[in-house]
């Protein structure tokens, strides 16, 4: 089997660090299949993203799954606690913010092995970073070599010894702003990119939430300006 | 707190293993929150069975969560692969059943860990077994502790030290008459279960798929009349 015809599923949210996680799947040769999330998220607006980004870096397949994580609640981003928005990241509260959604990850991951098994893909890509938003417990190193030893005892491609599953994490060291240098080397055109929590109803960023102060920020540290900034002022 | 008032997510499906873990983690003293799933199986008629099962048996709450599982593909549950259908278990080819659901005790368990840490449980149900049906790779002790230490670094009621998630297997060595058993001592009414992988419209059992010949195996072993086919003929 060529490197070219490998297979490798890769979670797609649309946003900065799974858009980067995807063109560095295909720069490493992989023919990719994004797998984008509905989950009752405010932000609706970042699965046409994904659609943009799958598209445009040229996934083999896109699929989109409708989880119904509302129902469980517990997060400001599926529940009706309000995003906090602040002037800055230096008000940031230390701990787990709000906006962590209970064993989110986990659930995405399950749906990623499912996908690469009836695939017959054993590389799980996905674009986590313990640098930025440390404070997630679903997004260390800890816990991806957890899934990852999880994962070749859940499944019939592991127990039979035919390959053994990689959930593969190229950013978990990187900063913001190397995310985006590394983007930028790969072609990556963020413009069509959505980072936004909390999004106008004409998908226009709040510029004011924790994922949109990291995003800027990031620019800022790279030296570079956001093209949805400029886009759209 | 009393022990009364402590809670347990419960996986349930409708069928004997998880109806009995139900009536088993009752009487062990915890406040029960089931969880179904509607995954496009065939046996949409377990949906009927596992809600008879959660209020006769008195759960707190029953949850049902749609899944889009059949997006994935890859079973003769969620798919058009024909479940087999068998003159006995004798014939039973050795290695793991078409009837396998990729990772899907993963997705299933992934969910009752979110809903767990959402309703401050640490205790997570789940029915399987390592006697009968020993093929499935997500029904072994090793799967289970692996996901158990996952769960734990996934978490921020794992990271925050606020407790340990444990996940229950109390049928994992037991053999399919001695969980009849534990639930007939229990008072549970298996009338109420169901269990075929291929039911008539009508929704009665084929009497020839593994599932059905599994649970007529299990009540003859019990030196039982299986109720179902009892009030059905």
């Amino acid at each position: 089997m060529s490197l070219l015809s490998k297979k490798a599923v890769v979670l797609l949210s649309g946003g900065i660090d799974s858009t980067t996680t995807l063109a560095i799947a295909r720069d490493t040769g992989f023919s990719t299949y994004a797998l984008s999330f509905d989950y009752g998220q405010r932000h609706g607006v970042e699965l046409s993203a994904a659609r943009r980004v799958a598209k445009s870096l040229g996934a083999t397949a896109h699929l989109v799954l409708k989880l119904e994580l509302g129902k469980i609640g517990g997060s400001a981003l599926t529940d009706r606690i309000d995003v906090p928005k602040r002037a800055g990241l230096a008000t940031t509260k230390p701990g787990i913010p709000v906006t962590y959604v209970p064993a989110r990850n986990t659930i995405f991951l399950s749906y990623a092995l499912a996908w690469a098994e009836v695939l017959d893909a054993f590389e799980i890509f996905i674009g986590v970073t313990a640098v930025d938003y440390s404070e997630y417990p679903d997004c260390r190193p800890e816990y991806i070599a957890a899934f990852e030893a999880m994962a070749n005892l859940a499944t019939k491609t592991g127990v039979e010894g035919r390959g053994r599953f990689k959930i593969q994490t190229p950013l978990i060291r990187l900063s913001k702003a190397d995310i985006i240098n590394r983007g930028m080397a790969l072609g990556v055109d963020y413009a069509i990119t959505h980072s936004c929590y909390d999004p106008s109803p004409d998908g226009s960023a709040c510029g004011q939430c924790d994922s949109c102060r990291y995003r800027e920020k990031g620019f800022q540290e790279a030296g570079l300006v956001d093209p949805v900034c400029d886009r759209q002022g």
